[in-house]
């Protein structure tokens, strides 16, 4: 299960050559930065809507959504899902995730 | 790097038993299932408004809280990471991610 | 200027009779009480994307269109301007916004 | 009721000169333009939250907090509600509001 991320950030990588016509993704990054940021926007309203609902199938596939177009926005910008799972463990690491409790 | 989320998967279980002072994950719970939603609509905005400047640094930052949230809220209901990269994997399999293109 | 709000809430109750294929509004109404909560969401991120930016026009272009889907969703649920108004006003009388500090 | 938004524009004009240790606006003005943003983002998610739920108050407590926390940023920018009041007025004026069917 570990490395579909990181599949997943090698197909966004190919769709950077791919036809906009021909795939949802190269679509996306030929509308350029804004339209991903706003598939964001879209994407967390959905979670939070399906997160006062009890079908626990369709939150999940809201986290699916959410997840993937920040993997397209992270991908845009020549980073990738290590660097998310870099920051994470840093946090949570010795004396980590607690000093989150401060900053809120 | 890939097991992150699993580790992270169980260090938010485990907060379920956590002084809801002493750990902001367990004070979040204690809030209850709004106060997640609350804190990505908040991280979705803040990830946004990262993605409009150009230091990745922020961004990763504002990724990962959004991430993290998401966990938070995968883990309220019983759920966890493994459910959203399997539907990931689902999406981007054979047939897989451009599926998405006629969906949006 | 000021009876704009009222003007447009009249025009959104006769679109409760209009045909869902002529009237934006109408189609809106048609796919359901979420599907406005989802503009919401999206003109909402719209709007903060363009408060990165120095464009007024484009800042209040989106000022308005998250106004105007605020004023549908009220519609939808039997509400109007004057109610946000009146709220508005009873948090701003005699005693009124700065009680609005203590609780953010 | 329908110079509310006028008479809170004035308000937030004077807020401008106030302490920021004495009043919620002024506090948030301090902060800079992207605390307001970030509000923004809150509150939109608190409204499509509410909308999810059949409380009526809660719905117009929650579309107060958004109209305001705009108007807030429209102040910051030196605009304010008549700038989008015109621009909705020019939008359902003759051959108005439906021209927004086509854009959606």
């Amino acid at each position: 299960m570990s490395d579909v991320l990181q599949q997943l950030a090698r197909i966004l990588e190919e769709r950077k050559r791919a036809d906009a016509g021909q795939s949802y993704v190269a679509g996306l990054y030929a509308r350029g930065p804004q339209a991903v940021l706003k598939k964001i926007g879209e994407e967390a309203t959905e979670l939070v809507m399906a997160g006062m609902e009890k079908d626990d199938e369709a939150l999940v596939h809201e986290a699916a959504d959410l997840w993937f177009h920040t993997l397209v926005l992270l991908a845009q910008r020549g980073l990738g899902p290590d660097d998310v799972l870099a920051e994470l463990e840093r946090r949570f690491g010795r004396s980590g995730i607690e000093e989150k409790a401060s900053r809120g």
